[in-house]
């Protein structure tokens, strides 16, 4: 049982109505793997560095159970970076700088040793590459996720549709949804959505919690109401890698175990807001991972049998 | 057990993206006595209408079970008359027309019938009627509940700030609750205003669905997903009949009871806004209501014994 992640291994410099960071690791794949590393080893990474990204980093990661022999280091270019600016809401964002650096370049190899990987989460990339990395795979995965985002719907959509027929779960936030679908209504935009492919669909509404649709039926994760969310950057991707993580660690894609796997997810999400990029989430352990979830537990339980 | 409603009856016309109503009955106190009248009777109205607000609509309430004695017939003033028209993510609405008419003379008057009963919901007013109304009940009520509005904190604070030393749940919406404890986070609004008076604080978030604050625990209810949002107007109102309803049927007035009775206000809030104004919630039966509360059971309901 192991895991393949493809995506973004980076630098980031994030400002918040709270604070204001250096350039420190960011990128998709890495909150992944950091979430997905609590519940699975090993976690198969796939992505692209440049001369800057540090070692230390990619040790911490191996400590974890990373495997990072599907991570290209170009010598002679910097690692993707990208700046931003989150609004007093922490739902809104400007981008300030995108630079795309070594990642112009990416063409994901998936190496031979990863082969056989039953469990594959394919971080939000440019959907040709999304194709191409199932492509590779000989023996297809138990499970695809596959994240995507509104640029490639405006700027790629034929290429995006069909690696949706290629995929078994579909990550989207409320807004990607309802432009994929030209739907308003969530219930509707998922109905289309079903019908392009993917058997589940969850859809991500940041601090209003998350959607699962899966036929006619539909599962609603809450978010954790917290004092504070520091930063917001990250939170997507280790809800997914918690989610894919639960899923890998347990062998169960029933929808029941995927319920579970939303709500495991959400609690990884949770942390990842504490605090500045992944400083939280490399700090918590087991019994906080599991105090959490008692929380979300009752948060949403109740009892009807009075009624 | 009875239950006093005090609150608005009145006319509306609404529109919205998906059609326009005649003027049709609408008011606060109009909605919380549809919901509650399927958990409890007698529900005691506090109302004031004009000449022109139909026979047959309050020998339909009285039908349910509602008693009219508290409701002041104007015979020479219209009834209060409100028209919107609301945008199309169904949240945001502009106010074409309000029409006070007999609103403008309302001075509650409890009668002597109504003595002893065990539940107050007090609908959105002038702070200083809501205080007037506590007043008048030589018997303090079990359970006082109470709306209001933005408007109020800014035009009548230190009125509101009396009458909610008084109450025992506030019920208000994001908005509102930021406006309130000047905080932005609902976490922190929440602890603020829980020491301003009420025990607990609900807080709605519309589609978002609502939080239960008490202590240091928190409680959430979702909305349910619904393919169709037709006229949101009541569904607060709604939500608070189903809420206090339950409460005064179970004459349990504990946090885990208050849990299910969110529950039962949200199913109750999400017919109301099937149809436009009153319409829905007048339609349905008890097996409906056990019906929806049965999807929201399985809206939230994981299990993370595997975790």
């Amino acid at each position: 049982m192991s895991l393949i992640v493809v995506g973004t291994m980076a630098f980031d410099a994030i400002e918040t109505p709270f604070g204001k960071s250096d350039k420190i690791i960011g990128g998709s794949a890495t909150y992944v793997a950091y979430a997905a590393s609590n519940f699975i080893k090993p976690v198969q990474q796939v992505s692209i560095v440049g001369y800057d990204f540090p070692e230390a980093e990619m040790n911490e990661l191996k400590e974890r159970g990373v495997e990072v022999e599907g991570v290209e280091i170009v010598p002679d270019k910097p690692s993707f970076f990208w700046a931003g600016k989150y609004h007093m809401d922490m739902n809104t964002r400007d981008t300030l700088v995108t630079d795309l650096n070594v990642l112009a370049d990416f063409n994901p190899v998936i190496p031979e040793s990863y082969q056989g990987a039953e469990f594959l989460m394919l971080g939000n990339l440019m959907p040709k590459l999304q194709k191409a990395v199932i492509e590779q795979l000989r023996e297809r995965p138990k499970l695809i996720v596959l994240d995507t985002m509104n640029f490639w719907m405006e700027t790629a959509l034929d290429d995006l549709k069909e690696v949706l027929t290629m995929t078994d779960v579909l990550l989207v936030n409320d807004g990607e949804a309802r432009e994929l679908s030209h739907e308003f209504s969530l219930v509707k935009a998922a109905k289309k959505i079903l019908t392009m492919g993917p058997k589940y669909l969850i859809i991500k509404k940041g601090e209003h919690g998350a959607l699962l649709f899966h036929g006619d039926e539909v599962f609603f994760a809450p978010a954790l109401p917290l004092e504070d969310v520091f930063d917001p950057t990250g939170a997507g991707d280790t809800f997914a890698g918690g989610f894919i993580g639960h899923l890998a660690k347990t062998r169960d894609i029933s929808y029941e175990n995927m319920k579970t796997a939303i709500i495991v997810g959400s609690a990884m999400a949770s942390f990842c807001v504490e605090k500045f990029g992944t400083q939280r989430i490399k700090e918590i352990t087991k019994s906080d991972i599991d105090r959490r979830l008692q929380q979300f537990q009752e948060l949403v339980s109740f009892d009807i049998e009075l009624v």
